[in-house]
């Protein structure tokens, strides 16, 4: 289906019946190593998981804090895909680049002020095409509104957190 | 490196120089098809990234709000290793099962008081060992006080956003 296709079809579905824009997304993991993760998402894909050396691991995937980034920077590409369209805005190449200052202080418990997380994120949008900076500008403006990973970095989501000893 | 070295290495470096706690993760990411994203992680990994063809795509690899929960489920079942190595708790498997609630509404911007990201997150993280349920519950409260990416969700992280038009 071709993005245009995707947008009408959902205004569409979602018009006649609200709950069509529901969907829950699930990821399992399981700890295989003394630091792989091997995940199974509820679309069927497996991801690999696991730490430098540094942190203890094989360096056998990217760490969770690089799927952070990822997860970031794959989002705005997609938002930018979907709200040119939406837009009437052409471009014909667009990369991401995503960065993230951690200060492992907060991991280790070795200082209660610091934060676990990343204490800043930068991302940087380059594209190109045949529309004016202004135009562009617009459309970087609605893909930040929009763009779902971004909010969640940006804004606190609700996470309930359950521990079941089996 | 055994992760007892590396919690007593990272101590022993830090308190040398606080410097030393600092790190920053690099992705940069390319938008390669409709909706398929190439990453490359600044630690050499390669990760691919797209929609299932109901949001335009072709079912390549996880969507980013996937790999947003893998970041999270990842990062808990790594945060339990090092902790159960800090606090001294044994445990014998360790599962994380991650779900999240999104209502497209938001990404697509029918309806503007819809947030574009998760409105709910919920983790579910399964043990089992020879310690007692209240020892494994104090381990679940170093863990969701110290998992970088559960802060990041669970917090505000300030980002900032760049457009380059090349």
């Amino acid at each position: 289906m071709s993005i245009a296709d995707v947008i009408a079809g959902t205004r569409t579905a979602v018009a006649a019946d609200s709950a069509a824009a529901s969907a829950t997304f699930r990821v399992r993991h399981e700890l295989v190593g003394p630091t792989e993760v091997h995940a199974r998402t509820g679309s069927g894909h497996r991801v690999t998981i696991d730490e430098p050396p540094v942190l203890g691991g094989a360096n056998a995937a990217p760490n969770p804090v690089e799927y952070a980034l990822t997860a970031i920077g794959s989002c705005q590409a997609i938002t930018y895909r979907f709200w040119a369209e939406q837009l009437g805005i052409a471009f014909d190449t667009l990369s991401i680049d995503v960065e993230g200052d951690l200060d492992v202080r907060g991991f280790f418990g070795i200082d209660p002020t610091v934060r676990p997380g990343y204490q800043e994120i930068r991302v940087t949008a380059r594209v190109s095409g045949p529309e004016t900076p202004e135009r562009y500008e617009e459309l970087q403006r609605a893909v930040d509104e929009h763009c779902p990973v971004l909010d969640m970095f940006a804004n606190p989501v609700p996470v309930s957190l359950q521990l079941e000893v089996v």
